[in-house]
């Protein structure tokens, strides 16, 4: 990480104070447990600083944050793991900000310091560089926020992202306090009744084609109504149909008004689901990406699996 | 980890010579990682060393041991993560050990050396310093054999067993090459057709009792047969039951032979799967254990619900 960014941000900290530090909206471990890692760490300087999310905190990170936290008019706002202000609530779209700090490769926040490193798995890496800058002891608070968002965007220490110095800095907060065997029951083995209905739902109704190298699933709002499952309840679940072994391409697709289908494509070995997904003007990453489609369920299937040959085939 | 068991190991290989590795039945990532781990290390120093597995190597690590290695009339015998002669096969059973590696908290093995340690989440985490005290630069080969282990055992550092000493191994066996993205998709995401099949069967066939705290799931060899599912299959399964969120017992019933049940039983939140399983002549730990019950189902499932119901109103 370049330490320069970890300077500036740091002595900005340092040197003001009444700071608004602001999450993404939809938000997840990293910009909830960075935000309130920061948050502890200011406090324990003295500042007044406050988070700010537009869409609250999930229930399910009710461990990282206080019960009552005064509100200001704050001097400055600084931004959490929020890579574009598409992720910002309307009402913050339009604020000036003092600082940035993200790990998201394009960053287009336009703040007077950015402190941005794509190099670092989760935001909350970067954070913890800038408290151990400050001077601040970790502790068993700000432990359990850094480690809650290094764990939800490494998905437990699974993907790529993760660096040696990923699991340096988790054995720093294991060291400082961080429950993190209770943390990872929570993030990656506790799961609502609707959602282990939805899994059940999608295994059954999970199909294969080419030899077992494709599956995929149509997750109708029927199916959604039948679990009784809600958005939280859906996410992760596109990465089922790639989990079978021999499994080149998975295919979820999820039915989001009738005839209208938001497909998620997840690739193994070598093929790519950005292809199969760039034909349908779609986009992302080589073995994650998504697009839209709209049409008969059935029509849909077939253009699907069609392209899905050519990529499997080449 | 005491140092001097370190040392003893490592002089002990230093010092002699064409030795037998020995892993335990039911081979897992632990016992062959570390075994093939230390091979490697052995080999770079011009050893004579082979692995025996009385059950083979599992398909699934196909990607840690080599094609041929030619086997000898070895001089030494050395355990690899055997906790107890129980866990060898039969003509092993009564053979001299010169050297016994593990980290299982009650470790029976007679061996001339001893280098246990409990307070190793892997016996690879032990494995891990005797290499490096050998003075063996760790490969790619060694690092990937290692990484498995330590992955394996802490359920990818998700388990209470992981130490800050884990995550500070984990960082030098990436930085040393260690495939850790690949090797956590084939262990903890990849599952097999048959597997996500019984996955399916027993989401559907979950019961919940005493408003939702108790979720008990019957797998019988008709579910298992409609699966096409085999032992290694069912695998992990146990943890289903528990992970549902406000759940407090999670009890999966395997049926074994007709009228006979291998109940696997998981707490959370300060419940006891222990005392539950301890009052039908069961044990385990605290928040995972067993026992077997014989019995009409309908039977069985209301003597258990009733020692359930004893155990979350306490």
């Amino acid at each position: 990480m370049t330490q320069s960014i970890i300077d500036i941000a740091s002595r900005f900290l340092a040197q003001n104070d009444k700071i608004c530090l602001i999450c993404h909206t939809s938000p997840d471990g990293d910009t909830v447990g960075g935000a309130f890692g920061l948050f502890y760490a200011l406090k324990s300087l003295g500042k007044n600083v406050y988070v700010e999310s537009f869409d609250g905190f999930p229930e399910k990170f009710r461990y990282l944050y206080p019960d009552n936290v005064e509100k200001f008019e704050p001097d400055h706002y600084a931004t959490v793991d929020v890579a574009d202000v598409g992720l910002l609530g309307n009402c913050q779209k339009n604020l000036s900000f003092s600082l940035c700090i993200d790990h998201h490769e394009k960053n287009s926040i336009e703040a007077r310091y950015k402190c941005v490193d794509s190099g670092a798995a989760a935001t909350c890496e970067i954070i913890y560089s800038i408290v151990r800058h400050l001077g601040v002891k970790i502790s068993k608070q700000i432990a359990n926020c850094l480690y809650t968002g290094i764990a939800t965007d490494t998905g437990c220490f699974r993907f790529s992202n993760t660096t040696p110095q990923t699991h340096k800095i988790a054995a720093e907060l294991i060291e400082a306090g961080a429950k993190s065997c209770e943390i990872n029951f929570r993030l990656f083995e506790q799961k609502t009744r609707e959602r282990l209905k939805l899994e059940s739902l999608v295994l059954k109704n999970l199909e294969y084609y080419f030899e077992y190298r494709c599956a995929m699933v149509f997750v109708t709002k029927d199916m959604m109504r039948q679990a009784g499952a809600d958005e939280a309840d859906f996410d992760g679940i596109a990465s089922i149909a790639r989990s079978c072994a021999g499994v080149l391409i998975g295919i979820t697709a999820r039915e989001v008004e009738n005839c209208q289908y938001k497909v998620s494509v997840r690739s193994n070995q070598g093929a790519s689901a950005l292809n199969v997904c760039k034909f349908f003007g779609g986009g992302g990453h080589k073995m994650a990406a998504g697009f839209k489609i709209s049409g008969d369920m059935q029509a849909v299937k077939e253009k699907i699996l069609q392209r899905v040959y050519e990529e499997i085939i080449h």
